[in-house]
């Protein structure tokens, strides 16, 4: 058969790196190995007990078909609240506020509604995965670097190095993944100064907003003067809430922004779980995100305490989401080679920092979505092997 | 802010026709007035009692993390059983099957992977939103025509009028909406030999596979000698089961398909709902169809009876799915005034022929998802206002 050849695009569009290290750690669980998991993102902890109740009274009530593109109004209702108190930003629940399979539809609806064939997007370096979301739509991933150096923010020559004509929209993320960066007040306003000047439209993707250390703040970009009108601001409950499998991102837009967005996602799932808004109404309204982020603040002291004890680890303080980005230990050259040493000899699995951008070059990403006892066994056996 | 405009494409990728239907009952409704639906095509029943047991069991058990980008395995061996045992098609549970939000995603992801910029998809004509979906994916929608004259069948003349050396995929559609067509033995077995000959890959859009009446027999297209290496299979739980808030669906196919398939769907959504997924595990394996086809075999009879009294409205009789598409009453010339006039002055929402395609000239859907009562309720009205 000929016409069985992909989509030419589809060969940018590659299996996500983080993907083969889970089908091998699978392997060497088939093969009754023990992996130690500090490589996936995902809160390992359960569902808050008032989600689940909310969910299954919701499921009671036959809650059970299809809602409008846009999602439920209560749920769009208790979104613009949230964004009105908590982020400064007004969005008019009835046209402004779009409900999505998680926060990656989100995204991907953005930039499919947003750009044309041959658009350029400029992205974070390292990232999460925002270049396949642009393949995908037919436009140019170009990358501005997280600068180590300065706690991995935005560096601002890399931003105007990779502007041009071409570029249409400006994907930001805060708090960070893979870097646990969290962008600070004075980096925020020259990326508005930035954005204004060269009249991009910007997606602020604040999926990891409740998840901070320390004294760090979270500012939503569309919050800045001037940057309301050009921000699709995208958030989600999978990860305060440990609900990534409730599937359950929404978006806040103006309208002109909104209207290409909607038409891309009345086609691509038609609208989000009913039971997920449902849950999603009380996850939101509760907010009960707080022990959650106690847990993982108590785990993110004790990967730095840990990674302080080996030589050539070294990373930036993370101040927000549940991930490290440190360099790899003295002796190693290569961090894909690390990665699959460590994991099929000491069964410890991480994500080679090159899955995430050219600046990866070196490093590693450690998810620290596990728990305190699984985080030392990992450092243990690392210690061990070294 | 002059980058505020919409892709090019989306100018292609229109409002659905149906939606501003829904906008102008919503209008209406708010102002107090009584609309009887027949407009859109969902299940009005509650989901079957042991599937919601199953869906509160899967949250008490904490089945509320991503699961893989293909589905969980227990989904995907239950799909590939079914797919063997009720279509006489195998599928590999471990490779080549794919949990999906809905079939919405599963058709979308499918021509997202397997389409390039310009390629040619022959549409059926009437038919369900395939053209968005191929306008997003940047291909060429063309239609081939369902015959009034021969129930709605292929034309194999059209089909024939339609390929090119650009075609690269066929969407076929039995049950089909709008029409309450299923797809005769011998015409799928034309298609087949058409599907062959000019090599192409066939989307089977099975959806409304169990929903038929008097002796209509499905036949699941890659069944046949020679499809199943170019068929991609897809269906779902939201209209047999009444789900269609669960956003599942699913679709088989060989490895070279699934390939690039697959690469679109991580980044479209991750993965399907897992609370939907452990429900769709028990609705397949449980099947509990029967009820909810007994009620609209019912509904269908009141329908025809009903047609059959105002001159001028007559249609091939549906044999499966929910949808009737008569043509409009003696009198008038526009399917858009006829639907506009009657939903405004009379309170029946029903969907202009030409939302479907050229071929919906004066022909209106009537969608039988709603009860006796109301559908009674309807053609009173009807008959009253005429």
């Amino acid at each position: 058969m000929d016409s069985v050849t992909p989509a030419t695009r589809m060969a940018s569009v590659p299996f996500s790196g983080i993907r083969k290290i889970f089908e091998e750690c699978d392997r060497l669980e088939a093969e009754g190995e023990d992996v130690v998991h500090l490589e996936i993102g995902r809160p390992d902890f359960d569902t808050p007990k008032p989600i689940k109740e909310a969910t299954a009274t919701a499921l009671e009530n036959g809650q059970v078909h299809y809602t409008s593109n846009y999602g439920i109004a209560p749920l769009r209702e208790t979104i613009a609240k949230k964004f009105e108190t908590e982020n400064e930003v007004s969005y008019d629940p009835d046209g402004e506020i779009v409900v999505t399979a998680g926060a990656t539809e989100a995204i991907f609806v953005s930039i499919l509604g947003l750009i044309n064939e041959g658009d350029e997007v400029l992205l974070p370096d390292p990232r999460w995965t925002y270049g396949a979301h642009v393949e995908l739509a037919g436009g140019t991933p170009v990358s501005y670097e997280l600068d180590p150096e300065d706690g991995f923010q935005p560096d601002l020559d890399s931003l105007e190095a990779g502007v041009s004509e071409q570029t249409k929209l400006l994907v930001v993320n805060s708090p960070q993944n893979p870097t646990g960066s969290v962008l600070s007040r004075e980096r925020a306003e020259a990326i508005r100064d930035f954005a204004v000047e060269h009249d991009l439209i910007v997606i602020s993707d604040e999926i990891y907003e409740k998840i901070l250390f320390d004294d760090a703040t979270h500012h939503s970009l569309a919050s800045l003067d001037g940057m309301h009108e050009r921000t699709i601001t995208v958030n989600g409950v999978s990860k305060a809430y440990s609900m990534t499998g409730f599937r359950l991102g929404y978006l806040g837009a103006p309208p002109e922004l909104i209207d290409p967005i909607i038409r891309a996602r009345q086609y691509t799932t038609t609208c989000a779980p009913s039971l997920s808004q449902w849950a999603a109404v009380e996850a939101i309204d509760r907010d009960p995100h707080g022990p959650l982020v106690e847990a993982f603040a108590e785990r993110r002291e004790r990967v730095l305490e840990r990674l302080d004890a080996i030589d050539g680890m070294t990373c930036p303080e993370p101040t927000g989401a549940f991930y490290a980005f440190p360099t790899i230990p003295d002796g190693f050259d290569d961090e894909e080679d690390f990665v699959w040493s460590l994991l099929q000899e000491a069964g410890v699995a991480l994500v080679p920092g090159t899955v995430f951008g050219d600046t990866g070059k070196g490093r590693v990403r450690i998810a620290y979505s596990n728990s305190l006892e699984r985080i030392d066994e990992a450092f243990d056996r690392l210690e061990a092997w070294l």
